[in-house]
């Protein structure tokens, strides 16, 4: 086997790794998102759903600004930057965060409440602030290869805008417009950061450091939906401090 | 009123908040500790709490030396090493985390698994993160305030070690000596960074951010007991990648 063949085959083995890990582990597989997309939802855990995953939204831009700051390689800065773009977008139509207000209006909550992120679970913030940071200090292969969870974000996206719309009133296409741009944004994304983790994971320790990486996030997206559920499905306590059903309502 | 008693009755008025956010969201009021005192855990139950809870001893240490690395006035560094050196000890001794493993071990788990901090919950792992950074990052009264939920832990010690040693039969005096030897460190600690931060929290913004810095430290460890009771007692679901009951015993 030549240098080449031998390069690609661990390359292969790499993505197969990585497609194992999100087969795992992706939150997907957690009980909250069947819950959601097959309608079983109340109100009330819908609203704070919404509420929650608004701190991780808030975060992206910050978390691709963080990138962005310790990337020294202009041409790279230059494929990233679209992700800050995508999430903040224009001062006037604005992007990603911004539909996600939409929802938060569609569900009947005051969408200044939720942009304030009071009532957010510390739990939740708590695992947003590591990703943040994780993407600033670790070194650029890891920052870059926690980004490929979106490697499975278009599914559960398609999963979440049809079992939405069947199952919910508020669900149309305007408060559903933030999960169908993503279809969208994510894989051509997604693309990128796969291809550069697959070229510069280059010797075993690399892979595994990238597949590390990969599952630290998937544990940033898991430990919200265990805090939302232990807050508001089982056994439903509220930590002091969060949202309470009834706060924050348009 | 002087500004003398002017001064008093605002640190008196101080103590009070903090002594209220105490008596509202320190993490005596959360049902895992009634759970844990009261004899009720099962033994997978006690050792899921001594592995994640190691996760935040074994942080005590690298939080207060994040302290001092951004601490300029060397009298205070002096007042505060001490608590590097209650956790840490002698190269030989060991100091309150080698004693913790005394527990680990009392409880039928290999204290190198415990100590290896494997299995911890994700989630714990951020809060405990979560509160190194705020340490190391915050202006120092806050780090000093957070400090401050040691005003409330020889009560509670005090009920673990009495409950303990009535339900658990590997509760003695070796592994409960963690908790003996804090009911004279606290004490000795809280003293110091209570009257600092009296003293120092002279405008009430400083008032609103010291109440706010102990709120946080309260979210830390009730974020830690939420994790706990979603992955081992209800509804007992254990996040992908962490403690499996059988795992890591001697």
């Amino acid at each position: 086997m030549n240098a080449h063949s031998r390069n690609a085959t661990a390359s292969q083995d790499l993505e197969a790794r990585l497609m194992a890990i999100g087969a795992e582990r992706y939150h997907d597989k957690h009980p909250f998102h069947h819950k959601l997309h097959s309608g079983q939802c109340t109100p009330d855990q819908v609203r704070a759903w919404v509420i929650n995953r608004w701190a991780y939204q808030a975060a992206i831009p910050m978390k691709d600004a963080a990138f962005l700051s310790r990337c020294s390689d202009p041409q790279m800065r230059r494929e990233w930057r679209s992700r800050i773009e995508d999430h903040d977008g224009d001062i006037d139509a604005g992007g990603g965060i911004r539909r996600w207000l939409k929802l938060a209006e569609a569900v009947g909550l005051d969408p200044d409440y939720v942009a304030s992120g009071r009532g957010v679970l510390p739990a939740t913030q708590f695992a947003v602030d590591a990703y943040i940071r994780y993407v600033r200090d670790m070194p650029l292969l890891e920052a870059v290869a926690s980004s490929l969870t979106e490697l499975f974000a278009p599914s559960i996206h398609e999963r979440r805008i049809e079992g939405m719309l069947q199952h919910y009133d508020f669900a149309n296409a305007e408060s559903m417009s933030y999960f169908k741009k993503r279809l969208t944004e994510a894989p051509k994304d997604v693309k990128f950061g796969l291809a550069w983790v697959l070229d510069h994971a280059d010797t075993p320790e690399k892979q595994d450091a990238a597949c590390g990486a990969l599952i630290f996030k998937t544990n940033v997206l898991w430990a919200q939906l265990d805090a939302l559920w232990g807050a508001y499905v089982e056994p439903g306590r509220i930590p002091p401090g969060a949202w309470q059903p009834g706060e924050g309502m348009a």
